[in-house]
């Protein structure tokens, strides 16, 4: 049976603007790979209502999970959860569920909770919490779509939290061979190796290091046996090259 | 009258299994904003025909100019240029003029010209090759779409060899006010900054550093006097917060 799959939505201004490198979306691939989920597709899009729904809706039928990051926060350009909730046809306010969470976390700060705060507690209808143990933004699930904070620390913490409920499938296993060769010369025995082994998927990612090309051949499945007899394939097919 | 809009495609599923942390995006979104470009979404992708095709044919029709990163060179996974072909609908082929790049470049080199390498210079009809300076795999440009190497070294020099082919917009000028206070407590009076100036974009990135929050505000726009007056209201508005 194939892993379930997912996609990720990447909201902010600040990442199509280069003034952010993203690191959201690696730690989300690095887990959800632990988990058993293939990660299909990732958008980054702006802080932009109907960008954001175009998104939401165009993945939320593609995929079993949708994970989105950023833009749940009390300024004026937190605009992910009014989307969201546009984006299902559903009614967004205040919730008195989330308005507990942020006053007791305003009381445990001894911050005051003020109008922008408040902001944060607009969840749509039908929306199940999650718990952010470090601000008082609340996260939400709605229907298949994870919406989670930007900031990466709290991002992390609430993809353990979402993670932890989801059944994912077989945890997908990995071995790099490295080559000390250019791809145009092992391209052809590479080729046939990978047509020995459909289950496993064989990829080949070349880079450049003081002046000298290599690879590195990937290999990626849930079947320990066969990864290891594709590796062993690879070496006696690069005997002197590979690492 | 508003830049001319941009989008990019980075294929390759070792972005998606979270092994690899992709460098291409945060490059090309710098260069884009520095040359007028907007850029409004980027779409990560698998090694995938379908996935590739549909991107492809999605944000051409979108936006004015596209750019994609990844799988033109000679192994089983390198699949971008037969996508872009299929996106178009048009034939591909070992095209003479590409052969020609790829010969002289093995001769260069002393290297052979095998059946592998040959594959690189398989070019869609109607394509315009774009050069490479570093390896063999010529990038090309079809219609608005323009097909680039993964490697990072690589795809830097395209980059820098098509944007120079391509009239731009107003540089996007930026300028950030970092503020040691939550978001929650700033986001009143900057809510009431932003409305004042609706040609700006005002963006609000929450920080947590040594257990504290802070901000970065970021203000970008093409008017260097507005830009400035936003920045000096933003100091007047959180005076003795703002670095």
């Amino acid at each position: 049976m194939p892993n379930p799959t997912a996609a990720m939505i990447v909201i902010g201004d600040e990442l199509l603007s280069g003034r952010t490198r993203d690191s959201n979306m690696f730690h989300l691939a690095g887990e959800l790979t632990k988990s058993g989920f293939d990660l299909k597709e990732v958008r980054i899009v702006g802080d932009d209502q109907n960008a954001i729904m175009s998104a939401v809706n165009a993945l939320r039928e593609a995929y079993d999970q949708v994970f989105t990051s950023g833009g749940i926060g009390p300024t004026h350009d937190d605009i992910t959860a009014d989307s969201i909730a546009a984006a299902f046809g559903l009614p967004i306010d205040v919730r008195e569920d989330a308005r507990a969470v942020l006053e007791a976390h305003c009381r445990r700060l001894g911050i005051e909770m003020n109008a922008s705060r408040l902001r944060m507690a607009r969840v749509p209808d039908e929306a199940v919490l999650i718990e952010n143990p470090v601000s008082a933004a609340p996260g939400f699930t709605l229907g298949n779509v994870h919406v989670l904070a930007g900031v990466p620390s709290i991002f992390e913490a609430m993809v353990a939290s979402v993670l932890s409920t989801l059944a994912g499938g077989a945890p997908m296993l990995s071995e790099t061979v490295r080559v000390g060769l250019p791809e145009g010369e092992i391209a052809g025995p590479l080729g046939r190796i990978a047509e020995v082994y459909p289950e496993l998927s064989i990829g080949s990612y070349p880079f450049l290091l003081h002046g000298r090309f290599g690879v590195n051949l990937v290999v990626r499945g849930t079947d320990r046996d066969l990864l290891g007899s594709a590796v062993s394939d690879l070496h006696a097919a690069f005997p002197n090259a590979t690492e």
